[in-house]
Formats: structure tokens, sequence, C-alpha cells
């Protein structure tokens, strides 16, 4: 009996104490490290990765908050500037963080070694495949029938772009790449660093409005909506059959905007940057209408760095699982929440200033969270309203807060952009300055 | 008593029948994951990959070796041609196969989703150190007070060094780019397809080799040591201080080429791809010697594609890690050993062919291995010796031997580039093939 009893015990404890029965055999080195590293605490106001610094220690450092330093970022340094010129979407990390178990992944010593998939294209099917559902779900682009080529983030896709609009000989004139201010400024510089004979940055697209359709040349026309920096939906403004359009529509998430339609322009460039926040990764996509334009597209991005990285498409597809799982819809509530939260509190403090104002912004329906909704864009573009304040980035630099001025998008220096897209920590160093520059009006 | 002893049984059975003390918590899912892809079999002949292609099951399936088919990869197809053409490296995937506890990496969802690194760059410091003590270890390049860049490939680094190297203003004449016949072709057809106002490819670098010195323009001249498609070292052709070099080294490495001494030029290119053999990672770096030329590469590289994927260097320095454990010798003896074997054979086959030759090689000393040995090139250079035999490339393909032609690498047709780097299967099928043709004379 005692014997009976004993043996039950033993084979008891076996299966309820030593837990379920899958353990790691040969990933259990990289899990172990993964999990070590995740617990290094950062005060909350940074973050150690995997391949951060390690010094005389044994394990990488915390990486800190931009105002917060100290081997464990927990000291907050009092008269530091709130960053807010850069768009990195660390107000997305919150929910990767809340997820942990899903959204992780294990790259083998032995993954994908060789150029290309099995179908010897430099691009996933299984990626594509996502994508496409994402843009279903979200309602935000028409993907049926339509070509998708991948790049290293929108910004290879943008001159890949212009290289597949541009004439191909040298007997046609160069193609006339336009923008309209205000406008995202890689737009100009990148086709100025590469000078390519076949196309040539114009200048703004309002000098070339009354004639475009006389001039014997093709015009790339840059339409970014919702736009960058001031977040409103744009169309094209250039009419004729020689007007091409490149369409930058990496804001046109419902974090961002409402979306009243799918969009269905010949050319359309997205990132995963401002969908899933992983600006890091890399990773970019055009969905294109023509084939002819499709093969030129593959054929830039042969040339230029024979395709992108597996892992940031591995990566990517392990992140769209994540965002596509149940209804589809965590993400995007989660992303639309806080930008909500973060333009409630902009525009109370707005509303007491008379010296300085924001975008003006209207409702619109959303065909996503089926209602009526303002825009809840990235940026914040604001104006320094009093003549005298020509140069707003400078007042405001002043004033401990770094935007970005209005020159840099073309436009003038009473404009300043500020980026609501970091971290909470980043915000609230913004709103405190902020809040304190017009209590003093 | 008994309690005592049934206390003693319950805690012993936890701690030797559960196991080590550590197990996975977020981290099991993205590791148990990878462990089922891996376990999935594909007879030796394929591989299944985490994100391969799911049809009605629920695991990828097995992509199969070239010849091979069938949901587990055991059919070989009996006439199938073999694969001799591209420069995938699948020669090095047994090495990790053997170290999948060492070689995996879990990327956490957050990992790294910001546009920069602490420091503000794009560039992973801990991966410069790395690479810097790679190169010190083979003892193949000068690194001290060095600068160094990351591309996607060497692919990308190659127009980013055209770039850098020509004038910055229009005032100037276009660069000269040069390459000396036989070459890697993607020289010619990347600065073609990019085709800046900045340089233009001027053909064979013979043609100026009189009077280059005297021409009033810059020259950038591309030397690619050891050479592909051929395997021998060369040095740079044009001399005068109008006269730049690329110095794309991606094969200097001991499973190649005997290592005479540490290459100290100016802008030398190198790729993880034919080091580690992980070609789909899409990661080169550049060491250079002048900061003018660096920041003007560093520029190149954020207009382009702001860097490249964290995922990507992440990996790299997992591999890297892999590869400078203990005397750092072991990836190379493993890959020299295969290079090794696979040379012998070749060399037997051919030593009966009075139609078909290799490109001659000769014993150099190795300051890695400290012996005198003979070259181990990535590709077979091969001539057919027969007057009437021009076209090479038809004569092995009608043989069942598919290569790359000479004209491709701007020689002559009697030529062909044999890729000698792909899988055991590939080479096997391939030295099956040649051993038939062989035989017929």
């Amino acid at each position: 009996m005692i014997a009976i009893i004993l043996i039950l015990l033993s084979s008891s404890s076996n299966m309820f104490v030593c837990g379920e029965t899958w353990e790691p055999s040969w990933s259990k080195e990289a899990a172990k490290e993964a999990e070590k590293v995740a617990a290094i605490e950062c005060s909350g106001h940074g973050r150690a990765y995997l391949d951060g610094i390690v010094l005389n220690g044994h394990q990488p450092l915390c990486e800190c908050n931009p105002c917060y330093a100290g081997p464990n970022c927990s000291q907050f340094i009092s008269n530091c500037s709130a960053n807010a010129g850069s768009g990195d979407p660390y107000f997305l990390e919150p929910f990767w963080m809340e997820r942990p178990e899903k959204s992780g992944i294990l790259v083998s010593g032995w993954h994908r070694m060789g150029y290309t998939y099995s179908d010897g294209s430099y691009i996933s099917e299984m990626l594509v495949k996502h994508i496409k559902k994402l843009h279903q779900l979200v309602g935000n682009v028409v993907t049926d029938g339509r070509f998708v080529v991948f790049g290293g983030g929108s910004t290879q896709l943008l001159n890949a772009a212009v290289y597949a609009y541009s004439p191909d000989s040298s007997l046609q004139s160069p193609a006339k790449v336009v923008a309209t201010a205000p406008y995202y400024p890689v737009y100009r510089t990148q086709t100025q660093l590469f000078n390519s004979r076949d196309n040539r940055y114009e200048g703004d697209t309002s000098i070339w409005k009354q004639n475009a359709s006389s001039v014997n040349a093709t015009f790339i026309e840059f339409v970014t909506s919702p736009n960058n920096p001031d977040g409103k939906l744009t169309k094209q403004i250039l009419n004729g059959s020689n007007v091409k359009t490149i369409n930058d529509l990496a804001y046109y998430w419902p974090h961002f905007t409402a979306i009243p339609s799918p969009a269905d322009q010949d050319l359309i460039i997205f990132t995963i940057s401002k969908v899933t926040g992983h600006a890091g990764t890399r990773f970019g996509w055009a969905i294109i209408k023509d084939e002819g334009v499709y093969e030129k597209m593959l054929s830039y991005l042969d040339s230029n760095t024979m395709g992108i990285s597996r892992e940031a498409q591995l990566r990517a597809l392990k992140l769209l699982d994540v965002v596509l799982e149940g209804d589809g819809k965590q993400l995007f509530k989660f992303a639309y929440s806080t930008m909500k939260n973060r333009w409630t509190k902009l525009k109370e403090i707005f509303s007491k200033s008379k010296r300085f104002s924001l975008q003006k912004l209207s409702p619109e329906y959303c065909t996503f969270f089926k209602r009526s909704r303002d825009p809840t864009p990235a940026y914040a573009w604001v104006k320094c309203e009093r003549e005298e304040d020509e140069n707003c980035y400078e007042i405001l630099k002043a004033a401990k807060i770094d935007g970005r001025g209005g020159s840099l998008y073309s436009a003038e220096d009473r404009y300043v952009r500020l980026s609501l897209i970091r971290s909470q920590d980043d915000f609230d160093i913004l709103i405190n300055y902020l809040t304190k520059l017009i209590d003093q009006e």
C-alpha cells in the first residue's frame, strides 16, 4: 500500500511539477539568451538588446530614452530638451512588449542561406499573401491583380519608382520629378544624390500646374497621403497622360487617419515602420498595377541590393501574423487609442494659445472604425502665428522643444514639425515643455 | 519516517526527472516553432523553413535541391541538368547544421524598433568590432584606423563606392568606371542602370592602360582579388593620381585562396555571403581609409535605404560569434577542406581531358594555414580547347551541365564558369555529368 502511494506520488510530481512536456533542445541557448536580455531592468526608461554594447560586464548596456541616463536609465536629466524631431515609432513598442510569446522569431543558423526563394525571386510569397490580407482587412488599398515589390524601407522603393517611371533611352528628355510643399525632403535629396541622366528634380508641383500636359517630358509627381509633415489627405495636382504619380501612403492607416476608401492608384508605397512600428527592420512594399513598371522596379532592386534581407522578411511575416490574428483590429485599436489620447492632450494645451497653432483637421468617415473621426496624424505641424516669430524652430528650441523647422519640408520657417509617435517618455517631456511655454503667454 | 521518505522522493523526482532548472517562458513558442520546422524531414535533399509555403497542411513545404522533387524531396529526377550557375554558398550549410545550439538567434517582438542605434548611426558598433576581430584573426585586411560602412550585400556598396569616388560637381567630367575582363558583370550593369551624370562605364581597363594619367577625369577601377570568375589574385592596372580603385575582396578568404598578406588598399569590400555562406542575409561591409570617402558612402546608404536591416546585423553578429569562437579556425578548416576535396576531384577528372581545361593555378604561401597551398577558387573557369568549340556553354548544356557563358564576364564564349560552392547534391550531379562527358572523348 505504501509502495503504491509512493509510486503514485512520484509519478504525479513528474506531471504536475515538471510542467508541460515540451522542452527546447537545440533552441535552448538562443531562447535563454533572449529572455536574459529582455529581463535586464532599465527602469522603464530604456531597453537592453541582444546586440547592445557589452563592456567589462557580461550583459548588454541599457540604451536609455532621451533625457534619461545612468546604468539602468533611472536618472532623469532635468534640463534636457524634448526630442520631437524624428519619427521613430516607439509609441507602438508597448503593444509588442505585451505579446512576447507570439511576436518572437528564432532564426536558425542555416535559415535561407541562398540568394533566392524557391521560386527564384527575392520576395517571400508568404509575406506577399500576408500583406494582401492586411490591406483587405484594413480596406486601405486595392490589391486584386496587383504586383508587389519589396524594398529596404519605403526609402529604397521611392527611387526604384522614379527609375521605373523615367525614360529608358537618352533620346527622350529626362523625367521631371516634382513634389508639393510642404513635402518629405527625401523625394528631392534622394533624386539629387543619385543624379540620374534619366530624371531630374524640378521643383514644386505648383510651378507646373498650368502647363504640365503640354511639356514634352514625363512628370513624376510624389503624392503623400496623409502628407508628411501636416497629416492631410491629398490628391495629385498635375493632369495629363505624361503624368505619373508615386503615391506614398506610409501613414494611410487607422492610427493616423480615417480610411474613407481603399486607394487605387497605379503605384502605391508603404512601410512597416508606420504600421507595426519596426523602422529598424528596413522593410517596405510597393503595390503596382502595370507589369512593365513592376519589372523595372524588380531590375532596380536586383541591381541595387539583390533584394532585401531574408531575416527582415521573416520578421515582418511574424509581426504580421500577430497583427492579423483574431479580428485583426487589436494593433489598430491600440495605436489609434494612443494617438487619440495624445491629440486630445495636445489640442487642450494649444487651445489656450494665441501664439502657436496646430494644423486644422476635419473629421471624416472611417470605413475601418465605421464612424466619423478626427485625424490623429503622426506629427503636429505647429505654426508661429505672431508676425515677428519668423523662426519657429528657434523659438521652440529655446523652450527646450527640439522639432524640425519648416524649411526642411520646403515650407516657411514659421512652421515646425513635432513628432508625436515616439515613446511615452518623449511625449510626456514634450507636453511638459509645451505647457510651460504656452502658460507663459 | 514514511512521510520523510515520501517528501524526499517527491523532491528528488523534481530535480532528476524534470531535467535542468531553466525553462523558457515567453520564448517557448518561438523556440518550439523553430525546432518543429527544423525537424521536418526532406530526405537530406532539401530544407523546410519557417516562412516556407504552407498549403492545406500545417507545416511549411520542403524546398528541394535542384534535381530532387516530391513532398520530402526523395525523388531524384534522372535527366535533370546540373545547376552550376549561381554562387549560392550552400557548401557551408553543413557547418551551421552541425552547430544549431550556438548559431540560432531569437529576435523579440520589440527588438530595435527605432531608426538608429544608440550612437545615432545605422551601424552596429558590436558588429564592427567583430568584423575587425575577424580580419585580424584571418590576417586578410589591415583594419587599424579604418572606417567601416555596412551595406545590403557587397552589391549595395559597389555603387556607393562609385558614387563616393565620382565628382561632386557637374563642372568636372564624369568619372570613368572600368573593369578588367573577365569580370563580374554587375560592375558594368549596375553603373549603367543608375546612369548617374557623375560617372559612366567606359569599358575594359586595358583600353586606358597607356594614357589614364593624362586624361582629365577620375578613373574608378574595379579590382577583384581573387577574381570572379577565374579565381586569380589580381592587382590594379592603371596608374596615376587620378585613379581610384574599388577593391572587391569578396573571395579573399582561406577557403578559396592563400592569404599571402593583409590587403591594405584605400577601399576594400567584403560580403558575408562568401565567408559564412549567408547570401540571403544581404550583408556586406567596406573598409575605408579616407574619412571624406567614408562620409560620402554613409550619405549614399542614408539616401538609398537609411542603412540596412537591424535583423541582418543581429544575425551577422551571432554568426560571427560562432566563427570567432575558440581559435577562430573551425569555419575556415571546414570550408577549405570541402573546397580542397572538390578541386581534387575536379582536377582528377579534367586531367583525362584534352577537350576541356581548368584555369591554371599556382601554389602560394598562406599566412593563415602557415604553409604553401594551391588555390581552391569558388568557380571553375573551364575552357573549350578545340578550335571549333566556340560556344562552350552550349556544349556543356547539351551534356546536362548548366554553367555561365564566358561572354557574361566579358570573355570569349569558349569559357564557361562552373559554380563549385553549391550543395553537395549539386556538386555530385556536376561531377557525374563531367565524368560522363570527358569519358566520351
